[in-house]
């Protein structure tokens, strides 16, 4: 076989070692934090059934999930018609049965149809795995990406709304990102306007229209609801909610006051003074946290209170978003079951992190130290060293070859490991050995139990 | 839409909370080993172009990958012919660009191959992901499973064979399986055997033929070995090799007889002797260790070193495998890289660790106490308490609703919790709260302070 040039598939990444360490350390405090709030971990396989799949995500969602070709003779199946129309679309369900999971919503609504008497309600879950879409790639738009979603499903209480305000205050403190918003809305209240501007259950509309406000500013949008019917006065009667300022109880007190008519509007504040209470309940101030009655969210299925997550010292969108929604489960026969979920932008944190500079440098998996190899009989020696410096949980390698110095210098230099250990001859004849810190430059000598302190 | 039941695609399984808790905590394990040994994680995608994948796994692997169809039209672009004929193996490349990961060891040579300028040889990975197969499904087999692989590139150093004898028996060391055996030998040794039969060159018969010695017993070996051309003294000339017994340094004595008249047999001897001679000088005693000469694997690219490790005290095949190969990435156009890795087998692993009841209690991922709730007033006062339980570094969780107390044991019990908090409103009121411990029923009086030390 000649030989290929080899490429990625559109849309994929590599994860290299520089990468992969920084995205196993977000993970990693990501997964402490859900752990200590006492969701636990589930995975789900990437290939789905796509009956389980489709008609999930909307027309255009079922266009970008991956089908898989059914194996064996799949042209057997395949219509006359379809065939000699070659019409891609109907043809599909004929020779296709599986898809790539779309995201981690849908396979989790049916893990906890399929596994309800396994658990007992509330039940928690995280979950940490890759989707995959077949969207056009672009800067930032991967065809495969990862998300990491906590939800809690089946209890109505609002005491799961305020611990996840406290999992985003923990995962951004304990990642040194300081510099952000926590957004906080529920779509009750968005009810409750659409009710007093005369249009009650298009909440709907007014939701995708409110979401453009940064965008295409006031006017803009008072002009598609306009066109969407919500009466003549809009900007009236949304300016109000639109220019509330101050503390987050002075919004809330406006809010009671604008809302007193519209009974699911003094729910959703009456929810949203509980969620700040329990918040406050916790003694930890949060003071990145502001209500925000124009915070609407696209996706259709929130019921309740809904969180946006922004960095502010970074030109970034969302980087956190959730919600509570009231049915998530129904489509799998298993009605009126509550849940919220938060879901963490891992490819933006990533960037925004790496922007800030804020990886640890101790994030880089590597060796602590490298041995250097000066001759096949000094190599035998060093062999014992190795193996203390490892019992001693240090991280190490011997160079595998008696290869020119300078060689094993950049080896150690390209790996990022920060230790450079002389150990030929003379150094087991006197048994001292040097250590070298190979980003200052600064060499000391010293006993192998010494080295195993200093190093630890 | 009507509701649905939902179901798993064949083959392919749901990893809930307490085989996720296990297998997190078996992967942790590996890791940290392969870490303290200097390699270096790794992740590549999912999706590969078929062209990467095709024609590395033989003509039944191509028949096993998955095929993702064409986003979009993709019909135009299927052929008038194989669309009348309904032939589904030439239509496949005018449907289907890119496929599923059906092993580690191809996306990693294409890694290498793309990323050659990044890394300084020799470049020490490791990588644990899900590969697809669309194998039939069986007991014990998937369509989708993970593989667990570290491999070092870019050197000839035999110091790697044994790093990876060390690096098997940290793992299972840290797993608590003592009862295992790890049969090493040496391809050349096999070819040394195949030239003294007569045979020269036809290692690769004598392979496929010797793997089978367990399953259809030494008298249809010769025979199979007979009808492959070995010559009619096929028994005298290999029962020697098959006979050895004694200490590894026996065998190698013997082996350095029999094989004295091949170059190539003592190459491998030798370099048997130098891979235990290095084992050794790392002052670690591996008492599984057993040199086998009749250990073949049936991998065709093995060139060097091969290993086998096999669990003693339970029924079960390999659950680790691997070997030096001397040209991975030729595929992919950079020649002459020499390299030998390790695949742990995961699925297997969990297996014998289950049924040896060697998963620690303490690796579920759950909370360390649940606080019940009494009422609402009590469960507001509870918030600073859970706070400071979490500040504690404590796993825990209020019970969401105040549910009769049966119902919140129950939800404890189910989720594995060891502690129950009691905090009513006399708890409140006297400062000191009762934990219970549900496993043993013992219930005690502490203050908060008590109870953090108490359970960390």
């Amino acid at each position: 076989m000649a030989a290929q040039k080899p490429g990625l598939a559109r849309g994929t990444r590599d994860f290299g070692p520089v990468q992969m360490s920084r995205r196993n350390y977000l993970f990693g405090i990501i997964r402490t934090v859900f752990e200590k709030f006492g969701f636990q971990p589930l995975e789900t396989p990437a290939i789905e059934n796509l009956a389980t799949l489709t008609g999930k995500y909307g027309e255009e969602g079922d266009q970008l999930l991956f089908k898989i070709l059914n194996s064996g003779d799949f042209m057997k199946n395949a219509s006359d018609a379809n065939l000699s129309e070659r019409n891609s679309k109907s043809i599909t369900p004929e020779i296709s049965e599986k898809g790539l999971r779309y995201d981690l919503t849908v396979p989790f609504a049916r893990y906890v149809v399929m596994n309800q008497h396994l658990h007992n309600f509330p039940f928690k879950r995280y979950q940490i795995q890759p989707v995959w879409r077949a969207d056009r790639p672009q800067k930032g738009r991967y065809r495969e990406f990862f998300q990491c979603d906590a939800d809690v499903v089946g209890t109505n209480s609002l005491l799961c709304e305020a611990e996840i305000v406290l999992m985003i205050r923990e995962v951004f403190e304990k990642l040194g990102l300081a510099d952000y918003s926590i957004k906080l809305n529920n779509r009750k209240i968005l009810s409750g306007i659409a009710e007093l501007m005369g249009a009650p259950g298009k909440e709907g509309p007014l939701c995708v229209a409110i979401d453009k406000l940064d965008k295409i500013g006031e006017e803009k949008v008072f002009e598609e609801l306009k066109e969407r019917g919500f009466g003549d006065d809009v900007a009236k009667k949304l300016q109000p909610f639109l220019q509330l300022t101050g503390s987050n109880a002075a919004i809330i007190a406006d809010l009671e006051k604008l809302l007193a008519r519209s009974d699911v509007g003094m729910v959703g504040v009456a929810e949203l003074k509980e969620v700040m209470a329990m918040v406050e309940g916790f003694g930890v101030k949060v003071d990145q946290l502001a209500i925000d009655p124009t915070l609407a969210r696209g996706l259709s299925y929130y019921t309740g209170c809904i969180f946006e997550v922004k960095p502010t010292s970074v030109q970034m969108g969302s980087i956190c978003g959730g919600g509570r929604y009231d049915d998530l489960t129904g489509m799998f026969g298993l009605p009126n079951v509550s849940g919220v979920g938060i879901s963490f932008g891992i490819d933006r944190i990533y960037d925004v992190l790496d922007e800030l500079n804020l990886f640890p440098a101790e994030s880089l998996r590597t060796s602590k130290v490298l041995i250097a190899n000066f001759d096949p009989a000094s190599a035998m020696k060093a062999l014992a060293v190795l193996g203390k410096l490892r019992e001693g949980g240090i991280a190490a390698e011997l160079y595998p070859e008696s290869a020119k110095l300078k060689k094993q210098f950049t080896y150690a230099e390209s790996k990022g490991i920060p230790f450079l250990l002389m150990a030929g001859e003379s150094e087991f004849a006197s048994g001292e050995f040097g250590l070298k810190n190979l980003q200052s430059g600064e060499q000391k000598t010293f006993t192998i139990e010494q080295i195993i302190s200093e190093l630890r």
